[in-house]
């Protein structure tokens, strides 16, 4: 797999994911192109589900919400079929992990609501392009990622604490990031914090509860952005039936180009 | 003077000041409306101090510069006449205060060059009516001020260190300020800094260089911002035979609305 060319193009990477040709990490492919979460539940859940993104726009920025059954975001990506064209899913049964496939089209019901909810990988994008330095990405790890002292407004049966993503930065660094990242709310936006991390009741910075540990040096603030993983949390929480997720990663890549979800 | 009704528009402060009815501070007056400091120098020095305006445009965001000898600011307020319309005035010599007129008509010279520069009462009226609270407002107090160990970009005989502004903020309330503040270019717009007053050399946030003293509370940033002072303390530093600028509060109230210097 990792002998042939990367794909030029979302569409591209979607097909590659579809014909089994790409089962990879999509983090750096087509730049410029936003890539997306993806949580999958049956109908009965949906409209808890929409109502807890709705009531938590920061950790939970929807992109694209199908129609009951139908595997098209029709906003996001119009010619993609959500069934193949991420590189790998993941299946929970109650809360537990049960599967990992390449394609769901064996489990596909015509109750399915797909939500396409925003990721930061848009807003550090663009960081990047303003010299903003990213410390996880420069150190090749995972965004360290912890849970708040912060409830979610609750929603039917799903409920959870907020989950924030942490960059180091240098003071002006940090005040750059706050005015970028400000123009992507769709994709969390805005920090939520800066600088206290035992306001957010997070003890040691050396070790996240999600992703990897990155240093904080002493002339830098630690800045929290809410995190896509809030929303997953919260599905996994709720122990409903049967969930479908993207697997870590291998993220839905969308039609829609960072720029587009600017504002200003 | 205190008994007096306060001024209702731009254009009745300046009137009042002209025939010596305010000769008072203008903090506070006619809110939506953007005041300004003024520095008045001889055209010989006009250039440099243009261009050291240029090339420090955060601590010295210019609103208008007249033509030599021109009284009226076309583009800020062009019914205004500067020889009058503030409350009080400033005379320099060689950096030496040796006068504070209340009009400054017989000091009038045609080779006059004044410079309107924004001032941070504007964003602190944005941040007010976003709920963000502004401490030295608060107290009563004027606004704690700091020489910096950054220098400005020098100019001809201009030269000198930024001084900066502090506001103490939560965490949520610094973001919100820097996403407020940034829409207001033209009156220094976004900090320059946040939470680490001994990167800019400042040892103790209880004794400013200007202004009074407000307390940090363990659960608040310092957040600096480019302050007006810096070009004055320039001028100063100069020495020029001969500078005329507002008193400290009495401010040039112009007839630009605070909302037609915002960006977006």
């Amino acid at each position: 797999m990792s002998e042939r060319k990367p794909p030029a193009t979302a569409g591209e990477v979607r097909q590659a994911a579809r014909t089994g040709a790409w089962t990879e990490q999509t983090s750096g492919l087509v730049p410029g192109f936003a890539q997306a979460n993806l949580v999958i539940l049956p109908q009965e859940f949906a409209a808890d589900f929409l109502l807890f993104c709705q009531r938590n726009p920061k950790p939970c920025p929807l992109l694209d919400v199908t129609a009951a059954g139908d595997p098209t975001p029709r906003r996001a990506a119009p010619t993609a079929d959500l069934r193949t064209d991420l590189p790998k899913y993941r299946v929970w049964q109650e809360g537990r992990l049960v599967d990992e496939p390449t394609d769901i089209r064996q489990l596909w019901r015509d109750d399915f609501v797909s939500f396409i909810i925003g990721c930061s990988f848009t807003f550090e994008a663009a960081l990047l392009r303003a010299g903003v330095p990213v410390r996880h990405i420069e150190l090749g790890r995972n965004v360290p990622m912890f849970q708040t002292n912060i409830p979610c407004a609750p929603a039917g049966i799903f409920h959870g604490p907020l989950v924030v993503s942490m960059r180091p930065l240098k003071p002006a660094d940090a005040i750059r990031a706050v005015q970028i990242t400000s123009r992507y709310p769709a994709v969390h936006g805005a920090p939520v914090h800066l600088g206290f991390p035992e306001q957010l009741g997070i003890a040691d910075l050396s070790r996240p509860d999600f992703g990897d540990p990155v240093p904080v040096r002493p002339d830098e603030l630690p800045v929290f952005w809410a995190c896509g993983v809030t929303p997953q949390a919260a599905v996994m929480a709720a122990r409903p039936p049967l969930v479908i997720t993207h697997s870590p990663g291998c993220m839905f890549v969308t039609d829609l180009r960072d720029e587009e979800l600017a504002v200003g």
